[in-house]
């Protein structure tokens, strides 16, 4: 029979504590109750229909501190309804990939009524993430003993108990047993394997695994530029052709790697169920706001924002603003080569030790100024983004990445630019080798110090705290969970993990670095390799050991970074047929006609743009064998559409069959079903 | 109640002849009886169920010649079983596009049992096509009575007749009076109106007439273009601003029509419902052959062919064969240069009128032998395309239009290196823009004669014949249904549309020659303009007059030409960036430093050519509207699969439960139902 959310009861004898509320130390009365009774609520009354207690009861609130921190988890059929609401896709005991739902879970692989493993508990708290997220207000006007937070229908309650401060923080407890498991495949072990993607997945969502697959997976493909690079670096060769050889396969290397990459990613993403899952239909973010309304897609009732609004601010605000700012920070630069040239005219004429310091000071300035701007740049950037109020997380995510990342090119046309003043001012190449080697050097050797000042160094200070946190509580002696109570005491104080944005923008200035610069500085793709080697282990402690757990995020790809490391490759084919150009051994084939050495320089980098496209144009984003299912899953759906119209329209003529004849409805039970040819 | 094939008569008195079968004068009797015996079998026993009679009745045949000409028709029902196994989309009551299907006719807007116009005579024709081709061997081992026309189980039956020449022709038959109504509204008209597209695609199918409204938006489209180049030709500035200027607007105009034309094709193909239809899931193309087996997305029973062997045969066969083609014809074009320089120097050594006329003769030569090899590789194309066996004919399309197209830029290939070599051996500027001025012109007359030679004198026989044939069958006087008779006689005659590939070619050159050296020559855009205004009349005269009327053929877009258009769209911001390099006046402007020219050159082209991307890339593809309807559909079909799935095993519960109980099976049916939730 239909299990239906009215008929669950809220209260559960095995509650699994999944997610911490922490509220702030003086929230009313009145206000936790009205929020536990919007949690615990039943959903056709607007709740969330979890489970909810505080940490603490009441008699241990008396000895204890912390009283103001709450545990949220939900019974197994809420999570199973839950699963179904937000569109988990999961394998079916016939291998096809098909979106949950609570009335069909007897078909999906794994299932068992007796059994909890279905759902991961990454799953279970980004269902319970996803219902307290979209607990929105029916008809408060303002929060219960808060009238300065203003409520609308629609809105969001937790993202306004958020801003208003009454929450603190939402997070996701760990799982110790499990973390334990995952370490010890995945970052203690000492052999060289591959990492365990899938239950990183399990543990942490796609979001993040994918993180961790693109990491290693562009470890491995950096390793044959490494190999190709070392013994260019080590003898330098005076050959020409050979330049040309390594920037044409540094192009070829570039373009495919991203689109097998794009491969293995389908691959990969269609066995977690992530690739058909449809987001798009799914509940806004949190964050979005609107009238309220019905969707024109789904039907459903939500917060509803003209697109037409979000484009004109898109581009009458956010474009001209970042325009604006990189307009901006060319004046800077421009400022920045100025003093440059007019240090080096100094030193020049006076040429004392004094001057030849003073040759640092426009660098030193110009890396502070940039900092500082590259700072109140993100600040801006994500509040125009969330201002320009996109529906789905993702859009959110990539509006974002491409704003900030517009900015990163800047540091590529710094460099390209310092390269280029070099040559000007009759700098020797030599120098520009240097330059580049050094700025090279410094970026991976940065790497490596980051990996140390974000990972090992809070990991060692984490440590101590946990001692100190343990001893407290069993100071107390109280007759509580000690165990649950101290994990929690223990991972509310630890760092919040902010995205993979940083993660992903390390290795977006690697790939920088390696393909754009790959002719001048062939090291580089070495150094790369031996930083990530090290990368994967210190974020993984990072992951599980620095910070709390993160919500799991479903995800399909890595999405906008597809697009930024193809754009970036892109410049590399300029970027290196120009270095190369501009290389004396070239210019030695050349002697007498520059003009011939540049107009060849440019037919080939057009050649091998053409070639690029061709190829990122000829290679498939997915695997046949995945299109073929995919097609297959359209074709059913499709076929499923006329199947219910058409049933439609036979119930009609069965029902008033029935009733003109009245005869016996066993029969037209029977002429029904047969008619609805349903596949048995 | 479900009406299926195996109810339908396939004789019914009022037969509306739609397509003719032509037979050879010779075939033997044994093989008409076949045929005609798996023509009208019944679906299930392999046949096509449609209705087929001679176009003479015994009687008749003797008096009269034309004995083999059959008449091929179909009941109402069979054509409406058919448009639902083509897969027709057509739109619902609701304002929604769904596949069309039998059980579910009423739903759909225009239907009516006792009314014929719901379906067009484009479409029944398309649908008859359709089971004529699909009509595949069974057991048969030959063609009766033809023992060396071999056949194997899934072999198209209709394709192996025409290529043992026992069937001749197969062709749709006009309807006279529908055509003189599309004719009034369309190109005898004198007024400037737009043409009646609708009409258009409910007489000639949805490809044509997406041809005319390309030819339509493209000709209106190059307006602006004509205005500007106009003034730009009749004052020579002298300006360099002014070119680029002019470059700019160029790329521009190119990237937004060719943009915004994506979206007004998918607004008219929506409305069509082509933009819905899923042809991918549709039986293969008549050409296509493999071993029979089950395809794994539609479940069906039919040729299948392993995607890896026709990447085999892509990759290893066809891509070397055109490189070859490619690298022969550039060969070929090196020896017409080294000829030229020839003839140059024999000019300049003797210098006699003799010499002058010499200088021609290498032009002459190279012409004729491009031709040549032009028709030979299109020969090879076409085989090559057809072995690739594609199983989509949109696939076999756009792989051999791909081809073909290759080689023609070819020839832009040869226009630039002309003017290049122009420029190397001391000609002056003026002779490049002389050179392009007469190739323009050339082409721009060509075409114009071109639709007099195509349209016009094809027309003025056929009307002779007409009248010649009118004056025959008066003279016969025989007592036989003289208007069919004459209309069948006279359009079997008439020349074959070998589809819409030349026509497309034409505004591809047009194209190229405004986009590519519109700097050169401005007048390229207006002489377009006049050309295209007569082009419309004159290829709409050929379609209704000149040709046989061509079978239908449902497309959501315009294919691989939009791909083909874009890319010459990108080239042209090259050759336009090169040829105001080229130009004596920005020349001018840097009198010493040519390096500074290039590279400023080369600059502002990447530049453009950035822009360029990303207007292609913030254009959505499909107006809004239309992304939330497809959008709508695809969240329906979900949606239906899940209740599918879950009704199946709702259905098994209700059956257990009302044999267990033995309770009111009344009951059972209304849970049942109510459990489905089907919409009412």
């Amino acid at each position: 029979m239909k299990v239906t959310l009215s008929a669950l009861d809220t209260y559960e004898s095995s509650f699994t504590p999944l997610v911490v509320i922490e509220l702030a130390q003086d929230v009313k009365e009145e206000t936790k109750e009205w929020l536990k009774n919007r949690i615990i609520a039943k959903k056709k009354d607007g709740g969330a229909q979890l489970l909810f207690r505080p940490l603490l009861n009441k008699y241990e609130k008396e000895t204890l501190e912390n009283q103001n921190l709450y545990l949220v988890g939900a019974s197994k059929i809420r999570l199973l309804l839950g699963a179904e609401a937000v569109g988990l896709v999961k394998e079916c005991n016939d291998n096809t990939m098909r979106a949950f739902t609570y009335g069909t879970r007897q078909n999906f692989k794994g299932f068992d009524d007796n059994n909890d493993d279905f759902l991961t508990m990454a799953e279970c708290q980004f269902i319970i993430k996803h219902e307290l997220e979209n607990l929105r207000a029916k008809d408060e006007k303002m929060i219960p003993g808060y009238p300065q937070a203003k409520l609308y229908p629609g809105k969001s309650l937790l993202r306004r108990l958020l801003t208003s401060g009454i929450v603190i923080q939402v997070f996701p407890l760990h799982d110790n047993e499990a973390l334990k498991k995952l370490e010890d495949t995945w970052y203690t072990r000492l052999a060289l394997k591959y990492q365990p993607i899938d239950n990183i997945r399990g543990y942490f969502g796609e979001t993040i695994a994918l993180y961790f697959g693109f990491l290693e997976y562009f470890t491995f493909a950096l390793i044959p530029m490494a190999v190709i690079g070392l013994p260019y670096y080590l003898f330098v060769w005076e050959d020409y052709d050979k330049y040309v050889i390594f920037a044409s396969f540094n192009l070829i290397w570039s373009t495919v790697i991203l689109e097998v990459w794009k491969r293995g990613c389908a691959n990969m993403t269609y066995r977690w169920g992530t690739l058909v899952m449809k987001r798009q239909f799914e509940e806004p973010r949190p964050g979005f706001h609107g009238v309220l309304g019905v969707n024109s897609i789904t039907g459903r009732e939500e917060p509803l924002y003209p697109s037409y609004k979000r484009q004109l601010r898109i581009y009458l605000v956010s474009l001209p603003f970042v325009c604006l700012c990189l307009y901006f920070s060319l004046y800077v630069m421009m400022i920045y080569f100025d003093l440059e040239i007019w240090a080096l005219g100094l030193h020049e004429n006076s040429g004392s030790e004094w001057t030849s310091v003073l040759l640092y000071v426009p660098s030193i300035i110009y890396a502070i100024v940039i900092e500082i701007m590259n700072r109140l740049y993100r600040y801006a950037a994500e509040f125009l983004t969330s201002w320009e109020n996109h529906r789905l997380e993702s859009a959110y995510q990539n509006h974002l990445i491409l704003k900030v990342l517009v900015f990163f090119y800047n540091t590529i046309l710094y460099h390209l630019l310092k390269i280029l003043f070099c040559l000007l001012h009759n700098c020797i190449y030599a120098m520009v080798l240097l330059i580049s080697f050094s700025l090279a050097t410094l970026l991976i050797t940065s790497q490596i110090l980051n990996q140390i000042v974000e990972s090992l160094l809070p990991y060692w200070l984490q440590k101590k705290h946990g001692v100190r946190v343990k001893r407290k509580v069993q100071a107390l002696k109280a007759d509580i969970d000690a165990t649950l109570y101290e994990q929690v005491i223990l991972e509310k104080e630890m760092g919040t993990y902010m995205g993979t944005f940083d993660d992903y923008l390390e290795l977006f200035l690697q790939f920088g670095y390696v393909s754009l610069f790959s002719c001048v500085y062939p090291l580089a793709a070495a150094f790369a390799v031996l930083n990530n080697f090290t990368e994967v282990n210190s974020d993984a402690l990072k992951m599980c050991r620095v910070f709390k757990r993160p919500f799991s995020e479903p995800s399909a790809s890595i999405g906008v970074w597809q697009l930024a490391f193809e754009t970036m490759s892109v410049i590399s084919v300029v970027t290196n047929c120009a270095l190369i150009g501009m290389s004396p051994q070239v210019n030695a084939v050349f002697p007498e006609s520059k003009t011939d050495l540049i107009l060849i320089v440019v037919a080939v980098e057009h050649a091998l743009l053409a070639l690029k496209f061709i190829l990122a144009f000829a290679i498939p984003d997915k695997p046949r064998h995945i299109q073929v299912k995919l097609a297959r899953l359209e074709f059913e759906s499709l076929e499923a559409l006329k199947q219910q119209v058409r049933a439609t329209v036979l119930k009609n003529e069965c029902i008033s069959l029935a009733n003109d004849r009245k005869h016996n409805s066993e029969e037209s039970l029977t002429a029904f079903t047969s008619a609805l040819k349903l596949p048995v």
